[in-house]
């Protein structure tokens, strides 16, 4: 055995000659950002030989300088002697994003109330489909010596209407302790399903009628957002948000897919959302809230259809290969105890139902909280988090497509990349005289990279300021110490020196990271107007346009505009409607009518596979440029540049 | 920390001063018999300090010679230095039941022959309600890309005509591989519900629908029986029985929720069930069988009302107290995942009703399987296992009662004693002239004591050969050596000598063993006899007796009404019934309108609380004598005596 010891974690671990450094360091526990799952394309598991040799082998992503110092990609290393590894600190910088933050409430509260609004214009009912009732049972005597559960049956028969009640084990064994708590005076929650039928899930001595609670969750590749919700009103009582644990094992869910085929890998990927992601932010908001897990009786998450699998450790590599099938689109009956979530154990998960294998629960969720299905307009749907899905429609139709935009919208793959929290720089503007760059960054302690909104400013300002040409190349020969190029000729613009925050490296973006960024402001454009062509429609006929999703509050409509993501219609016809996925899920936790709504959505949705549409490739291809090659498709912007 | 040797055990553990011996030796375990759960009642638990000393009192139940050989009871005893304990070879005796025995075939499949026609002869189908059908999916593809859930359930809808079909996660989870092993064609195993419903409970890949499996378990406090069942066709595939392992936690009910009260007693005795005695039964029948544990798709299991609720691992102790309340008597939906049990874990576990808190599911099952309920001549079913319950009535009422019998009729709280297993001496007369005995026992190897037929069979010899008087009581100064007393005047009837067999001691029944048993049998005449009275009926009106449970094959019929456990009514009215508890699962099993039909009669059986009558008490008293105080309610008996 060979001893592997990193620094400063100051963690050793034994390991068999041959094996990945990246695995070992897993297996160690220290946490080493590799959005490409070890396929050494990203470039981001760098870390230094200190003492010992590893077997390795010299990266495009190493400078010479990085080489000679000691720098190898832990993915592409193999250990063949005892060896010390130091850890940069930003090679966790995925574990930067794991750090639990609350929501902003106000803001929150805000979306929140505009989503329920949805529901109650469309005269459907904002109320929850759980009950709670107090009740004090006749006290057993040898003359009525009926079962505990017999007499509780028969107090909601005689009392409350109920003909039918059922209940399962974990439930009975906690009734007879209860019922004698307080003399038979208890609180039940249950599920009324129609026809004097009802389930009990929790029970509880005295009256605690006041207190209903449930869970709405959003599970996104990059970011996981969770609230917990009074449901007797539906105020927010607690909120807070992390990175996805399974980060660490791919950025993407192309990634994530792959590592779930290696052997333990589906169980390693549930842990991770589940044990080291859902349930620290429960946790959190308990604390918070002074809330206890069994007063949780309800629970809706959405995901896209990969997370859907992840989360319920449904096996997902059917969803890679073609013809891209997934297990289920409409999850089964699920209790919270066979997933292993910290709420009550008899609550109700309620996944919300996929559309098809790239349009997910998430969109679905998205859809409710947003009213396309309402609407006499046009309204035209983009979520921007990992990967990048559209629906377009109205209260008519409603199409959907899915566009391989991956991570970057959240910071992946994106060498200064990261998601939307606290040291993210999520606005820049560039002096054109100066070339010098104003951020401004989330939290007030340093900046730590760059989120989306930050990167679409970035790539917007670069090439309005003259620093990059139309493709995204930095020109040469400026007369600014903040462009600069490798011994490739790849070359980098600095955003923040590390002397301006006493940070280990600069904070610089690559061409490598333009380039990538315009492939997936590309796919997005692309993929809208392949599904308007489809329908012989054109930008034009677009009322509304609604973003969602990762990118990130701050996000700037007119420079996304600019750089050619969105479409160059009428700046006041864009909105960013902040995480729809969380808001559907809320929407779903208070109103048994939203749910039937979103049931009937998810069945109503028209998918379009664009890799069968043989135009797709082309329109990618036009737009993979700044706006677009065709630049009479952005007059406004035409217009700009030419000035 | 003490250490404490158990010999010829060999096991060593370390404890602190004071702990109790029969604690200890359950930690280490080393099995000792002790059947009243330490309260030193009952003297099975006699063992040899053979080093050191320990905190400890004499009992009754030691002679002095064995108090100066240095034999301790072990409940009694404290450990206070270290110790060298020697454990008898039948100190363990109710692990000698717990060896499990096939049981014998032919009998069970005859004696399911007869219950079968019950259902039959009543125009009721003995069909099983789980269903096969082996399919063939349209392989996917681009364009055909639903997932595979919708897949197997449009092909369910469009063939087969189910338009609601469910499943669960686990089923979920095995789906996707299990539809690719052999291009999408597979068997699904599925419970239809009527109105197009099903819920699919497994899923193989390809055609084998000719492979369908059940089981039907009878849970005894002291006995666990258990079939294979074929549920096509109903054919016996595999059979077993062993001790119940909770039998070390004390022998009848009340010692063993004595016992779940105690820190983790409830998951003691739940495990003492599911892991040590219903698993190793299930995996011996696999064995004999060559069925796979995932092709157990059903599961009826029945049992009195504390086995019921040990069985759930749901706490019992309201039972035990008055006013007696179980904590159900229907129980809820459960998984076979829920209880940790070996089959299919999608399987739904059946637990049959009970009637009231000691008169349980074994009781309804047996009734159902009797076909008392079709019946128009009055029946006495009388159950005599541990406790003992009694069923009168015929096709217009069934009233039903339970009698605090003990143990006694499955060799509990009887020193000799043991149930019907390989040892058990089951049949036993003894020559007027010589007092010799002649025994039968169980299996061809040697006898290690006396099942509940043997010791009627014992009590009534001893009575009629003048060996014991009309109280049990042993007669002094008989030309035997079979009769001795101790020092305390207590007598016992030596039934093998110990050279006889190279036996460690004598196999005796001692007037205490005589007396308990007398107090069993009591129970159970004083019980139906208040049970007719109260119907303002009386013995004549019993057109015939069924007897079911373990108190063995072997039950001479004669001897128990010449004992007064029985009524003395003419003996062609009487019969041995058996197991009917297991065959009444194995009914419910094989027919829906078999168990549709035994929940009705769980509702309508009308339980009658013994200890709430008056007369009862009275009854009791004027039984507990051979036969009975008032010999003119025995006139064949009394002819007898005076002859």
């Amino acid at each position: 055995m060979l001893k592997v010891k990193f620094i400063p974690q100051n963690k050793e671990i034994e390991v068999s000659e041959g094996e990945s450094l990246l695995e070992v360091a897993r297996k160690a526990e220290v946490f080493i950002d590799a959005p490409c799952n070890g396929n050494g394309t990203c470039g981001k598991c760098k870390v230094k030989v200190v003492k010992g040799k590893v077997d390795t082998q010299k990266s495009r992503h190493l400078k010479d300088e990085e080489w000679n110092e000691g720098y190898i990609l832990a993915c592409c290393s193999k250990v063949k002697e005892d060896v010390v590894i130091e850890v940069p600190s930003n090679a966790g910088s995925a574990m930067h994003g794991m750090k639990i933050e609350a929501l902003s409430g106000e803001r929150e509260e805000r979306i929140f109330e505009r989503a329920k609004k949805q529901i109650l214009d469309n005269g459907m009912e904002f109320k929850t489909y759980i009950k709670k009732d107090y009740i004090e049972l006749d006290l057993p005597t040898l003359d009525d010596n009926i079962s505990d559960f017999e007499r509780i049956k028969r107090h909601l028969r005689n009392n409350l209407g109920y003909n039918q009640v059922f209940c399962r084990l974990p439930m009975l064994r906690k009734m007879p302790p209860i019922l004698r708590e307080k003399d038979f005076k208890v609180t039940i929650t249950h599920i009324p399903r129609g026809q004097g039928k009802t389930t009990i899930v929790n029970m509880e001595s005295g009256d605690t009628t006041d207190r209903l609670y449930g869970i709405a969750l959003d599970i996104g590749t990059t970011s996981v957002a969770a609230c917990l919700v009074d449901l007797q009103g539906g105020k927010l009582i607690a909120k807070a948000s992390s990175g996805n644990a399974q980060i660490k094992y791919g950025a993407d869910v192309i990634n994530r897919i792959m590592y779930s085929t290696k052997k333990d890998g589906l169980k390693v990927l549930n842990d991770a959302i589940i044990k080291e992601t859902i349930n620290p932010l429960l946790r959190k908001m308990y604390e918070d809230s002074g809330i206890d897990k069994d007063e949780i009786v309800s629970f809706i998450a959405a995901g896209n259809t990969t997370m859907s699998h992840l989360f319920l450790g449904v096996y997902p590599d059917y969803l890679r290969m073609e013809p891209y099938i997934p297990a289920f689109v409409k999850p089964p009956f699920i209790k919270a105890s066979e997933l292993g979530l910290e709420v009550n154990q008899e609550t109700f998960i309620y996944l919300v139902p996929s559309v098809a294998s790239y349009v997910g629960g998430d969109i679905t969720a998205g859809v409710l909280s947003s009213g396309i299905w309402s609407s006499d307009e046009n309204i035209l749907f983009i979520d921007l988090g990992t990967n990048g899905e559209i629906v377009f429609g109205n209260k008519e139709f409603l199409m959907t497509c899915a566009c391989s935009a991956g991570p970057a919208f959240e910071g992946g793959e994106i060498s200064c990349g990261m998601r939307a929290a606290n040291g993210a720089i999520e606005k820049v503007k560039i002096n054109k005289d100066t070339y010098e760059p104003e951020i401004s960054f989330i939290g007030n302690d340093k900046p730590l990279g760059v989120c989306g909104s930050g990167i679409i400013d970035l790539i917007c300002e670069l090439m309005f300021s003259g620093i990059t040409d139309r493709r995204g190349k930095l020109i040469k020969n400026l007369n600014t110490s903040r462009v600069r190029f490798d011994e490739n000729g790849i070359g980098e613009y600095i955003i923040v020196f590390k002397e301006e925050y006493e940070l280990e490296k600069d904070i610089t973006i690559t061409e490598v990271d333009i380039d990538n960024f315009i492939r997936a402001k590309a796919a997005i454009y692309s993929g809208l107007t392949t599904l308007l062509t489809g329908l012989g429609m054109d930008c034009t006929m677009i009322d509304k346009i609604y973003i969602a999703g990762g990118i990130g509050n701050s996000l700037d409509i007119k420079n996304s505009i600019k750089i050619g993501m969105l479409p160059d219609v009428d700046e006041s016809k864009i909105s960013y409607v902040g995480n729809s996925s969380l808001m559907g899920c809320y929407l779903i936790l208070m109103s048994e009518d939203g749910r039937h709504k979103l049931e009937e959505l998810s069945n109503h949705m028209t998918y379009v596979e664009l890799s069968a549409d043989p135009g797709y490739m082309d329109e990618f291809i036009s737009a993979s440029f700044l706006p677009h090659t065709d630049i009479e498709k952005f007059p406004t912007v035409k217009q700009l540049l030419e000035k």
